[in-house]
């Protein structure tokens, strides 16, 4: 039995989320993979740090929005990059909040986890869409990988897909619904609620944050398409630089005008090549009913 | 410049859809990967063999049938195995037909070529279904690999979705439709055609075999449901021991009624993991309207 020694950077919704899948697969990867996983450390700003070389307890923490319930001999005095350092792990985990303006403090934690020959998976938009080319290489540079699957559209094989499988069949043109919030909130619209309504639900489920303006702007979708430029095309385009049109000036209106015509509304992210580099939006577009649910050609 | 260097084995529809992706993507295989294919060698069983190191006449190869029209200096007197062993070559693509009883011929084919050092690429289903830990054993042996990704749905990396991208989420069930030729022809049906007529269509565009109960008894499915098994399940079942029924039954009245119903006759390969091994079977299903176009769950 291998055993692969987790760190864990950040514990909101993807850490509750990926412990939940560690604790429901563990027999499957025990079993059928002959591995298992052990979260040795987690740290949070708001919460501090614990750790347990011999791994921490999954089920507990599954069932704990922060710290309190875990018991003190776990605690210790460590800032992220202590954490990074000390902890006993093979891979870190970086689920920290995503900053698309600067990438920070991700991208600082995934250098000094990198430097440190501990590989990295992340789900963070910001160290992804500004540093990728100079991460990737830090780690060739220290025998270990980056893993960024995670940051455009969740578990979905979207990168994977375009940069190993498919390669050789030289996409040209990506296009699709990238952001989940904003589909929630459009799809409300459907239904009858206003825009205000919608929202309001989405941030009561825990969608949207406090401040939507990342997803309702389209900023996210923006870091998402930037991701996809930089992996899939090998182009570098700055999130904010990326045209946008969020999904905040749409009315009820606007969405029951479309639906008498079958149509939907929907945030789109693109991006396309041209023969002098990337051509890439995030605009709403009308799409027809078969193409709702599935990605626009 | 990397310079790949092909033998290809069988000339047929596939062989002549690969030749044409190599001359239409020639220029994104040169400046964006860095490599350049030629194929230095074609053996046929009905065209005999041609040859040359730096490499055959692609566009002219891909416009003719047989090799009719090619430089007599380019013939070699050499079979299948000799063509393998002596023709200047990194890969072998073997395209030649398949039997789902035996595997041969195609199956001595990838071994000499593993065998000599040469990686090998196959769209033949026999190989895969009966042999293929056999195959990918000795492939390691020898510092090679062995690619299979074209014997089910074509160039959509269906394989390699499940056996890379998605190895770790657990696949437990599989269900879709694998064949073409049916497909063709159970829409042509919904469209108004007899089964018969439908048929004779499929044959005249060259999609069915003059004798076609490999497509319509659904051997061509359990096939590739065998490989499936095989490679994402890791279980070994032979593709005549698979629950089967084709669609030569089907009747255009059964088509009708369906239509009626906004159901639609489909042939599905399904596979399922059970607590003791695998469920497999390949038959006619009706599947609502929104379903038809995408794999059911």
């Amino acid at each position: 039995m291998k055993i692969i020694k987790l760190g864990m950077i950040g514990f909101g919704n993807v850490a509750h989320g990926f412990i939940q899948s560690l604790i429901e697969k563990k027999t499957f990867f025990r079993k059928e993979m002959g591995f298992e996983f052990l979260i040795t450390s987690i740290t949070d700003i708001r919460y501090g740090t614990i750790y347990n070389p011999d791994g921490l307890p999954l089920k507990k923490l599954v069932s704990s929005h922060d710290f309190s319930e875990m018991d003190q001999s776990l605690f210790r005095d460590w800032n992220t990059i202590q954490m990074i350092r000390n902890a006993e792990s093979d891979v870190i985990i970086e689920l920290s909040f995503t900053d698309l303006k600067t990438g920070e403090p991700a991208v600082l934690h995934c250098q000094e986890a990198l430097l440190s020959g501990k590989h990295v998976i992340t789900s963070n938009k910001g160290p992804i869409a500004l540093h990728y080319s100079m991460l990737k290489g830090l780690a060739r540079d220290n025998g270990v990988k980056i893993g960024c699957e995670g940051t455009v559209m969740s578990g979905t094989p979207a990168l994977r897909l375009a940069t190993d499988s498919l390669l050789l069949t030289g996409i040209t043109e990506i296009k699709g619904i990238l952001n989940g919030t904003t589909n929630f909130i459009l799809t409300e619209m459907e239904n009858g609620s206003t825009y205000e309504a919608a929202l309001e639900e989405a941030q009561r489920l825990g969608y949207a944050e406090a401040d939507p303006s990342g997803d309702v702007e389209g900023f996210d979708t923006a870091g998402k398409v930037a991701i996809l430029a930089h992996l899939v095309f090998g182009t570098f385009i700055k999130p904010e630089d990326i045209d946008r049109v969020g999904i905040s000036d749409i009315t009820l209106e606007d969405v029951k005008a479309a639906l008498k015509e079958n149509m939907h509304w929907k945030l789109i992210g693109s991006l396309k090549k041209t023969e002098t580099g990337v051509e890439a939006y995030v605009k709403p577009v009308m799409l027809p009913d078969g193409e709702r649910h599935s990605v626009p050609h």
